[in-house]
């Protein structure tokens, strides 16, 4: 189906921001057959927008002619502005932030929704405009089924739905953490890079050798989540009291060091607090273990 | 060739210390042909290492009857201690310190080493007694090259020997560098799964998209290796400009948090820092770049 023609509902979609993302939405949003009203702040913005077929509203307000808003701001300030200037017409829409906002915002901007009678889905979106509306485009989403269910159509035009958890912040939080691998790990290797190198080691040489540990990482992953999940802490390579020296050893080296510790020194005090809780023969995991949970077993 | 047959030269080797490994190591040596006269500060330890047909010497200055003596001890100390002890007979022998030392220790012990007339090699090991003699054993050296050839036809029966550099604490410094990426990437694991799990996220489903995400580090390694080498530093991904909010966010995120902020805080002032030095527009490797390179081009 094409053009203006009605379609199941939801036939019509607001999109509020049109710069490369909300422009490159709109696009896949018209090819898929939908309605599109959009809005931006600085109308001139709008141009590309409108050149898909959109038809563009003069005030955020006027845009909420749809049932369903697309929010496609540049953070979650703008999220949150924006909300509260169409407050007066969103019951009974649901709201799809799209983007990186932190978990904070996005339960904020869900509270003001729902209380101006609406609906907030938080969507994140790693990916760049030119994939928008192809598979490979994840979009992870928090808030609740029902609402999901209304949304699903819309936001399936723009790539593969995966719904993450029924908080409003569960999908910032979800981007936010896999960033946080990326730093965490991507660090660690410029730090042994600069540890080797200052030992006069060939850092090319090295590199062959961190791929392989490295690896060793990836394929622990999802041991580790069943661990959390079971609560159950096997020692593996290294129980805690094995860990306790190799931490102390990589934290003092790391002393002064130009990329700083790796937040190690920390972690060695959690080290001897889990060790004098019970947990010493544990697996790394228990450093996560809750208060009430049982060492040994 | 077996048992106590002339071999070329080495044909003698002692081995300071049978725990678990020092016997592994004597029982590799035994089948390659070697003699082997074994050491322990309490003799009863040394009976396994007897059985593999090695001979036992009543004091450490005894055992260094032969050219080349391993040290598998427990710790850098020992290490020290043992050294100390045989000082009046080390002219003219090779040492072979094997196990993780600090490079620091791995310096030190060099120095007595050479004080005493003899020579010194640091040797890494990461793999556990039952693998020892077998071709998966990487054994990072390090030491002066014409040491290492001296010793190489002992540690090849060992495992696969690897020169990483001519400083003495060059190996534990290779070995503590990897076992740095292990704990960086593996606790920015453990870090992103308790971020998740309080946003209500199935830590199993997170855990495969945490692969992928890890996966992408893998696969950076040894670019980022290249950049610090040939000190280009393209931005990819993001420059540090875009680096900088995201790390900010993500140590936000992190305070108070069970596992620490991962060093974030002290990376999130070093990105100040460098964009204040004209790399903004450089990739995340440009955080090592020296005081004296210059930013742009």
């Amino acid at each position: 189906m094409t053009g203006d023609e009605t379609t199941d509902s939801p036939t019509s979609v607001a999109v509020l921001g049109t710069g490369a993302i909300g422009t490159a939405v709109t696009r896949a949003l018209r090819r898929a057959g939908f309605r599109v009203i959009v809005w931006n702040r600085t109308p001139e913005r709008a141009r590309a927008a409108l050149d898909h077929g959109a038809r563009r509203a003069e005030t955020a307000t006027d845009a909420l002619d749809a049932d369903i808003a697309i929010l496609a701001l540049s953070d979650g300030q703008a999220v949150l502005d924006v909300l509260g200037a169409v407050a007066t017409v969103l019951a009974g829409k649901v709201v799809v932030a799209l983007g990186t906002v932190s978990p904070h915002e996005a339960e904020a901007a869900a509270d003001l929704a729902e209380r101006a009678g609406g609906d907030y889905l938080g969507v994140g979106l790693q990916h760049g405009p030119e994939q928008i509306g192809s598979f490979e485009v994840q979009l992870p989403v928090g808030g609740r089924d029902d609402v999901l269910d209304r949304a699903r159509p819309v936001l399936e035009v723009i790539g593969s739905v995966r719904h993450v958890g029924t908080g409003a912040g569960a999908a910032a939080m979800w981007d936010l953490a896999l960033f946080g691998i990326w730093y965490d790990a991507h660090l660690g290797l410029l730090r042994a890079f600069d540890n080797v190198r200052s030992a006069g080691v060939d850092i090319a040489a090295f590199a062959e050798a961190a791929r392989v540990q490295l690896q060793y990482v990836v394929e622990g992953a999802e041991g580790a989540a069943t661990e959390l999940v079971s609560h159950q802490y096997p020692a593996g390579p290294a129980d805690l009291r094995q860990h306790a020296p190799v931490v102390e050893a990589l934290a003092d080296l790391r002393q002064g060091s130009t990329l700083g510790d790796g937040g190690l020194v920390a972690v060695q005090r959690l080290l001897e607090v889990r060790i004098g809780e019970g947990w010493a023969d544990a697996g790394l995991t228990a450093l996560l273990a809750g208060s009430r949970e049982q060492a040994g077993a």
